[in-house]
């Protein structure tokens, strides 16, 4: 029993080359491309990956709390709040009581935010089209669907926990 | 031409959904999965994301100095920094003065910090072939195609820019 549990470590230690790993390489690749898109941006506009985050979620829905911002833009709270607090010093978003419940502050992008986002937009879309230039329409198809089936199988590994 | 560009905004603003917006979907997706695979060792061995990226690429290839490690594990130096102090507290490196170049520190993993590897590689693969037991063998080797060509591409940006 031990021995074999020995075997079974040598052998992974073995195995577990870094650079093959799937979480590793999507992490890398990930930060590369948040990056290399950030270069479109960043120093153009002034905003940060944080902010550029906010402001397209707040594009597609808003108002939203800092909590549903924090949980759609997958960044912690601290995170999601120092960008907020810079935002509203940029003017780029308004905070506002919620019509609902006079307890919870809602954010909403300001006229501001919104002809800067309007400004990104097409630079990000064009970006994401010069990443995937070099994919054919079928293989752009099966990105999408093995992105769909991984988040699917990590949802099913959190709720077997 | 200022018409043209008015439109051309409208559309992209109309076509960012962000939740389809590739470099997003990645980011989110990496994140899910590094926080997922995390759940394996953070609370039974008490190391966090960054130290676990440290060990299992030194137990590739070592000694690395502190910005080898920067650059492979793709995290800014001071969160590697940090990593590193408390890695030097528990004592699962040594840092030592490089043979060619007594200027330049390098790190080794400790006997500790290898047994503690040798114990997390094999929980860690596991947990890979449980996010991948969903595909099929030509998804996975898609999945690594895709990987690999989105990476090319990226250099490719970054080369021409």
């Amino acid at each position: 029993m031990s021995d074999n549990r020995d075997d079974r470590q040598a052998s992974a230690t073995d195995l577990l080359e870094i650079e093959r790993f799937i979480p590793y390489r999507l992490a890398v690749l990930s930060d590369w491309v948040s990056r290399s898109l950030a270069n479109t941006y960043q120093a153009r506009f002034g905003i940060s990956i944080p902010e550029w985050r906010i402001l397209a979620n707040l594009a597609r829905e808003e108002p939203l709390s800092a909590g549903e911002l924090s949980e759609r833009t997958n960044m912690d709270k601290p995170r999601v709040s120092r960008a907020l607090q810079r935002m509203v010093r940029s003017q780029l978003i308004r905070r506002e009581t919620d019509a609902n419940d006079q307890r919870v502050a809602v954010i909403r992008m300001s006229d501001r935010g919104r002809a800067l986002y309007e400004q990104i937009a097409p630079l990000a879309l064009d970006w994401e089209q010069e990443l995937l230039s070099g994919l054919t329409d079928d293989e752009r198809r099966d990105l999408n669907r093995l992105l769909d089936r991984l988040r699917e199988q990590i949802e099913r590994i959190r709720d077997s926990r």
